[in-house]
């Protein structure tokens, strides 16, 4: 009963608070192939000019512009066509006047050649003598079909910095740049155990008063999707040394450690007697919000020690609040936080707000606007509604409710984008 | 030169007739902790009801509110506390009138209690005899302060169809009712080749008129986004004979065959006489579109073989528009198409548009708007604006230009919602 009166802190000092102790975590190299969805550890710099070579960006005759200032449709042009350039090759010696070559898509145009005629707008025939020859009937300019060198970028140019995340683009651009592995940031470790005497594993029947643990499995994905790598250390138990044993080992073992239930005010709440027992240093332990109020952070050796509420939605919410922003930066994200967008409210929601609210729902784009429905029921208890969950109505306490139509915040949880500040 | 003309399909036509030939891929049993991103082969129902009794959403006393009709802060009755209940625990007898049993948060509310006096509102003392005694003063409803059993969820009701995506909180309803194992659509299985003399291994030095293969690495980091499973086949070499033997032997060993390049009308490329020589059904060879009008897509044996273009660009929205939703099919997705939304164009884009124009962009959110801006040169054979890809800005051909502020289409490449139409 020693915790009943605690104050609620507003959330973003909460995440102000949490996020003191923030650090990033070390780098790794990874192969090319395995970098996908990891953050940059190094800029990623053109080590060469793209393209590397003037070059022909159609099928066509490469040849000198000022050989065809003459020609009209009245005045066709002849030329000798003297090899054939696949892309890959280059030509075996410069053109001359009244040359041209074959070019394919993708090859360097040779020396002396300025522009490229597509195969659209040429004719060719032999001659007696079985050489190609080609007739042009307009006129071309210097320059015309040919990527010149370093027309997308140049040598050493930043094109990607460090603390990006690698998405398919990204990797196209490191095998251009010959990057066959790459500088990431490791994932940060996160333990996980689950608290209370009525949760079940998920291979338990169900029995009278018990439900199964939900948590513990929600609480893995979530926290895979924000890029940890993530342990289940199972149930802890009722017996306080034990327990208090148990959270001390693992917090030497991971880069953080999380734990669901037992935070409350209740009888059986352990957490907060382990905290005082670790004189771990009590960030918060009440948050002015809905769901999730229970709340609790504390620094240890300046690791942090979260303590999930065990109602499922608020356990959810705690989560992509406190921790996602905590394991996006460990992993050098310089965007670390959710993206947060105004939004319109898609139906009413008529509850009042005495805290701020996270109301669990979905995102949905309606002519060019961003359009936010509640999920289901609103109760910290419920577990159903996450199933259909990919984004937070955040409404705002002390008022009477809201309505369809109005504009409400809303922090979205599968955009990749993030943004710096909560 | 047999290939010049080609006659440019619609791009919808075009998504239309590959998605002719979808399928959808086996089943298979997968663990509860890897079925994240995975795609339900089955119903999720509820095993039971939620929650699967009469349960207490407080730490506080559990009792009959009949006994509490008369009470008032001039009132006050007392209450003899007959046993603490924790979650997970069952009281060990029916409580009767003037008995109350101390009941924590999760815990199943007693026979012959129907509300909860919560903490904060009672007081406790130990009697001459050492009994607790809790007094309350103030009248208590029916009903208060106890979640309903089945309130949430009746048994046997479906809360998450086949063929959604499994995410977090899905998997928290898969522990919940017991699902230790969850039926999920297999991944297919894709074998891309890479085409093209001028192509470099990512290792290899730069050499004049070479560059390095860049599409094998983007396309099997978009595929694995899509959700496929992806083998590099290597590089098709330019002899005809040995390149037909490895595609023809490549269809029978995956769902689905990706080559890049040779798709043009240049003296190297080969995959239209592959496609000839295999008797394939050639869906299209060009479309309406712009980057990769000369995307071809083939039928042989039921199975589809993908001739990207060898550009990047090209190579990238060719995945996205017509690999895309037949991976996403093939996994059992209901919505297998990219999300489309109506956007504000963020800056002007002059170039005319012979054909629709899948511009690569990045999209922002701003005042409940979606604000698409183009990421960089849009030319076909560009690789660096890659990096920066989330959208497509689609600006349909026959115009002369679009400007800020213009409403567009946008296909959102990272959304996880996607669409059931083109």
């Amino acid at each position: 009963m020693a915790h009943l009166h605690r104050t609620p802190l507003p959330v973003s000092e909460a995440v102000e608070r949490v996020m003191q102790y923030k650090r990033t975590g070390g780098v790794d190299k990874v192969d090319l192939q395995e970098s996908g969805g990891r953050i940059l550890a190094e800029d990623i710099a053109a080590t060469h000019a793209v393209p590397p070579f003037h070059k022909s960006p159609y099928d066509g005759f490469a040849l000198a512009s000022e050989d065809t200032m003459e020609l009209s449709r009245d005045n066709p042009g002849t030329f000798r066509v003297i090899e054939t350039v696949g892309a890959g090759h280059r030509a075996s010696r410069p053109l001359q006047s009244g040359e041209a070559v074959r070019i394919m898509t993708g090859a360097e145009i040779p020396e002396g050649a300025d522009c490229v005629a597509m195969f659209e707008i040429c004719t060719t025939e032999e001659d007696a003598a079985g050489r190609q020859i080609m007739t042009l009937k307009r006129k071309m300019d210097a320059g015309q079909n040919i990527i010149i060198k370093g027309s997308e970028t140049e040598q050493g140019d930043v094109l990607v910095p460090k603390g990006s995340k690698i998405n398919p683009g990204v990797q196209a651009l490191l095998a251009t740049f010959g990057y066959s592995t790459v500088m990431v940031y490791n994932k940060p470790t996160v333990g996980v155990f689950a608290t209370g005497t009525e949760l079940l594993e998920v291979d338990e029947p169900l029995v009278p008063g018990k439900i199964r643990n939900s948590n513990a499995y929600m609480i893995q994905a979530q926290l895979e999707r924000s890029g940890a790598a993530c342990t289940y250390l199972g149930k802890l138990d009722d017996d306080f040394d034990s327990c208090y044993e148990a959270v001390y080992n693992a917090l030497g073992k991971f880069d953080l450690l999380i734990t669901t239930g037992g935070v409350s005010v209740g009888d059986y709440d352990l957490m907060p007697d382990i905290y005082e027992k670790l004189e771990a240093e009590v960030l918060f332990n009440k948050v002015a919000m809905r769901p999730g109020s229970v709340t609790t952070v504390a620094e240890y050796g300046g690791k942090l020690l979260y303590g999930l509420s065990g109602n499922p939605s608020a356990c959810y919410v705690g989560c992509e609040l406190f921790v996602h922003p905590i394991l996006q930066h460990f992993m050098g994200n310089t965007r670390p936080y959710h993206t947060r967008v105004k939004a319109v409210l898609g139906e009413d929601f008529k509850k009042a707000n005495p805290f701020t609210r996270f109301v669990r729902g979905k995102v949905d784009y309606e002519e060019g606007k961003i359009v936010v429905y509640p999920a289901g029921m609103d109760k910290s208890a419920v577990v159903t509604s996450l199933a259909h969950t990919d984004v937070f109505i955040v409404l705002r306490g002390g008022t009477r409710g809201y309505s369809q139509g109005d504009m409400v915040e809303a922090v979205l949880l599968e955009d990749q984008k993030g943004q710096t500040k909560f």
